[in-house]
C-alpha cells in the first residue's frame, strides 16, 4: 500500500524524508559497518548523532545557553512526578491550570507530592475554552506554574503565553513543541514526549533552565532529577539512543525546511481550512472556542453519530486513518502535525464534504 | 562498509536478520501504508505486534501464568528504584549481594528506602569472584534478595541460581537474559534493559510475580508503580512501541534459531574459545575466577598496556570494534551476546594470536 495519511494523535506520522534517510541507513549507519540502534552510546559515532541533534534543536527552537536540553525516558507522564519533584525547592505549593484531561493528570500526580493550587480552570465549560487571564489566582507563594499549551483530547490550545512573572513557568508541549516559534526564556521547563512532533515514542525532551536544577525533593529516585542526567549529558545510563537519532533527523527535517516559522505557516493554514471546512457546514461541528482552536488536534462531530462508524470505515478505505475521536469525547479527531502533509488535510476536507453531501 | 564485528558492551549488536527486516519495512509495515513508528499504540497493527512479541517471549522463557511481563523505559538504572519502592512492602529491610559495578549501583539506590543488608560481597576480591552460597548472611526479615547474575563490566556470571526459600529473589539480568533457558519460577522479579540481548536501548522488560504488585512506598511515582503498568498492559502511557516491535523480532529469531538452548550451546562454545585463547597464552590475561566467568562479557589485558592503543586500532581496521575495556576495569572487553556471529569470536581469536605473534 502506498503510504496512507494517518491522524494519530500520537504516535503520529513522521516526515516521509526522514523514515526514507532511516531505512536506507538502518543496516549500515554512514558506512559505519552498524546501525545506530547497535551503537555504544558512548562511542565517536553516537556521540556525533546526539550532539547534532542537540545542536539542531537549539538552533531551531532558540533556546538560550542557561538551559539544558535533556533526552529522558518516561514520557510526560514521569514528568508530572519529575516536575513537583525537582522544582518544588523546599515549598509545598504550585499552581497548576486545569484546561483538560492531561492537565488533569498533571495535577493529580502532582498533588502527591504538593498544594496544588488549581488557579484557574475551565471544567465548568467543558473544557471547551481557556480561562482568561486576568480571572487566574495565582498564589504568592507558588514554586511554579504549570499549565498545558495544547491539549490533545481536547482540542485547546494556548496561542498566548502567561504572564507569570519571577515564578518558574512550567509546560507540557507535548502535542505543540515545534509546531510554532516559542519563546523558550519565558519558560522554566518545557517538556515534550516525543511521539506526536519529535520524534517515535520513548524519548522525552526537557528543556530546563539551569538555575532550577539540584534541589529535589528528599527520596526522589536518582532516575527522576534532572541533575543526573544534565550532569551527564543525559548519559547517566543508556539513552534511548534510536529516538535520539530518529529525533535528529526531524529537527534537520525542521531546520531544512524554513524552521518553526514556516512550520506555524503551513499548521496555521491546515488547521484553518479544516476549521472553516466544519464551521461552513451544519453536518460537522466543533464545539471549542474559535480564540482556543487547536492547530494540532481538530476534534469534531458528525450530525447524527449514527454515522461515525461508516464515517471512519470510508474515510480508511482511501487511506484516511485513526480518525476516531477520544473515547472521552466522542465524535473523530484529526491530529494534524508537522509530519501530517497539507495535502492530507486536503484529501480529509474533500472526503469530508463528499460525506456529507451523500449521508447529509 | 561491510558489517562489523561490534564488541560493544550495550547498545550492542542485533541479528542482522532482524535488522533487515525492520528495514524493510521501516516505511511501510506490511502493507499498512505506515511505519510502526507512526502506528497509535493502541491501534489494532500494534496491539497485534505488542502481543506476539509478549507471547514469543513467554514461551522462549517459559513465563509461567502467574508473571507479568511489563515493556518499560528507564533502563536498569530506574529498576533500581522501582525494585525497593515495589517489593518493600511494608518491611524497611532487603538484601544485596555485591558481586560489582552495576550490584553497588542497585545497593546505593536501594539504601535511599531501606536497610541494605549485604549479605555477601567478593569486593575484597576485587569482584574477581562470586562468593560461595554457604557463605551468604541472608537477613530472616528482608523483604526480598536481590544479585546481579551477570556483571557486564567485571566479567562474573552466576552459573546457577541462589536458592533462598520464600524471600523473592530478584535479578537484574541486563546482561545475561535471553543468553541460556533460565528458570522464572524461582524469581520474584526478573528485569532487564533491552540494548543487549533483547533489542534497541530504551526499552526495559520487567518479569514480575504477580502477587509482588501493588503495594508500593508512599509517595512512589506513579509511574515507578509496577501496579501501574501491570494493570494497563504496559499501555498507562504510550509505551516506546519502536523498542517493543524490535523485541518481538529477536524473540522470533530467536525462537526460528532453536530457542534458548541452542542460544546456550553456542554462547557457552564462543565463551569456551575466547578464554581458551586468552587462558593458553602469556600475552593475554583474564583474572576472573574460571568458575564464574562470564558467556556475555568476556575483558582480558595485554601483557603490555602500552600495547592496548595499537591493539585497538588494528582491530578496528579489521573490522573489530568497541574492545575497548571499561575505564573501570581497563584492558580490553568483549561483550559476545546471542546477536554476536561465532565467526565474529573465530575472527577476534585470530586476530589476537597474530598480535602475540607480531607483539608478543
Amino acid at each position: 500500500m502506498s503510504r496512507i495519511y494517518n491522524f494519530s494523535a500520537g504516535p503520529a506520522m513522521l516526515p516521509e524524508a526522514v523514515l526514507k534517510q532511516a531505512q536506507e541507513e538502518l543496516v549500515d549507519w554512514q558506512g559505519s559497518g552498524m546501525s545506530v540502534m547497535e551503537m555504544s552510546h558512548r562511542g565517536k559515532e553516537f556521540m556525533s548523532i546526539a550532539e547534532a541533534a542537540e545542536a539542531d534543536l537549539r538552533q531551531v527552537m532558540g533556546i538560550p545557553d542557561n538551559y539544558k536540553v535533556l533526552f529522558l525516558q518516561g514520557g510526560a507522564s514521569s514528568q508530572f512526578a519529575m516536575v513537583p519533584l525537582n522544582l518544588l525547592r523546599g515549598s509545598t505549593k504550585a499552581d497548576y491550570i486545569n484546561t483538560g484531561s492531561w492537565s488533569k493528570k498533571a495535577i493529580a500526580e502532582a498533588k502527591r507530592y504538593c498544594n496544588v493550587n488549581v488557579a484557574a480552570t475551565s471544567e465548568a465549560e467543558n473544557f471547551m475554552t481557556i480561562p482568561a487571564f486576568d480571572s487566574w489566582n495565582l498564589a504568592d507563594d507558588a514554586a511554579y506554574v504549570h499549565y498545558t499549551p495544547n491539549e490533545t483530547i481536547g482540542g485547546v490550545e494556548f496561542h498566548w503565553i502567561p504572564e507569570v512573572g519571577d515564578t518558574p513557568l512550567v509546560a507540557d508541549m507535548s502535542s505543540t513543541i515545534l509546531s510554532r516559534p516559542i519563546d523558550v526564556s519565558r519558560y522554566g521547563v518545557i517538556y515534550a514526549g516525543a511521539q506526536k512532533n519529535i520524534g517515535p515514542a520513548g524519548l522525552t525532551v526537557v528543556i530546563v533552565r539551569e538555575d532550577l536544577i539540584g534541589q529535589t525533593v528528599e527520596r526522589t529516585p536518582t532516575m527522576f532529577d534532572y541533575k543526573t542526567h544534565a550532569d551527564a549529558d543525559s548519559m547517566y545510563n543508556t539513552p534511548p539512543t534510536y529516538g535520539w537519532y530518529l529525533a535528529g533527523l526531524v529537527f534537520k527535517w525542521i531546520k531544512d525546511n524554513g524552521g518553526l516559522d514556516a512550520m506555524a505557516g503551513i499548521n496555521k493554514r491546515k488547521a484553518d481550512k479544516l476549521y472553516a471546512a466544519i464551521d461552513q457546514s451544519d453536518f460537522y461541528a466543533n464545539p471549542v472556542d474559535p480564540q482556543c482552536r487547536s492547530w494540532m488536534n481538530v476534534p469534531f462531530t458528525l450530525a447524527d453519530p449514527e454515522l461515525d462508524a461508516t464515517f471512519l470505515k470510508e474515510a480508511a478505505a482511501q487511506g484516511m486513518t485513526s480518525l476516531k475521536g477520544h473515547r472521552s469525547v466522542g465524535g473523530m479527531r484529526a491530529s494534524i502535525y508537522n509530519a501530517m502533509p497539507e495535502e492530507g488535510v486536503d484529501a480529509l476536507i474533500d472526503f469530508m464534504a463528499d460525506f456529507e453531501k451523500r449521508n447529509g
